[in-house]
């Protein structure tokens, strides 16, 4: 069994054009075995936001803290600690934080796909 | 896309000699269209617990909020909001809740393993 902090994990940044104030972390993944699917905690910064985007592989994300909203469909929509979204393979999406604290969720991912 | 919060997910209880004062959600699951891997939260009450048991699938669990321990290897550690835990398959496993207020987990399992 591992336990551990998320906080204690690896972290990678991730800032350009088209992602800010981002960070992830990959909590559970292929080293420590687990052969089906990847957990990685993200944290966005006030004003921050992930990349628009689509991919073939689903995800499962869990709202830890913080306030925000995911482009679904062309719609914002809100999204706030206790929200859980599933994204199927191929449906573009986007997270931005729009709270005054960190965005802070768990999402997903099926074994194959990128860890991070 | 699915956006729903996790606690309007229809709940199921469960207390008896083995387990007491947990509440099972299915946040995403197979009848969402989730191929790979189904997300349930799980919520204990102070003093309550889950049952001391083992299966063939893992489990990977993000504590959302609140105090307890898991017992790893005969022993009970502490986990607390922003734990992340990584239980293979086969591995005894339980969780108590020792604080004042609810523990909050989330807990992803293989497809094919009973979702709650």
């Amino acid at each position: 069994m591992k336990v551990i902090d998320y906080r204690d994990a690896a972290e990678q940044t991730f800032d350009g054009e088209t992602v800010k104030g981002v960070t992830g972390r990959i909590a559970i993944g292929k080293d420590d075995g687990a052969g089906n699917f990847c957990m990685r905690v993200f944290t966005v910064a006030p004003d921050g936001f992930t990349p628009k985007h689509s991919h073939e592989w689903e995800h499962e994300v869990f709202i830890h803290s913080g306030k925000g909203k995911v482009l679904r469909k062309g719609d914002w929509q809100d999204i706030t600690s206790g929200t859980a979204l599933f994204i199927p393979g191929g449906e573009e999406h986007q997270f931005k934080n729009t709270g005054d604290g960190d965005l802070i969720f768990i999402c997903l991912i099926p074994s194959g796909a990128p860890e991070l």
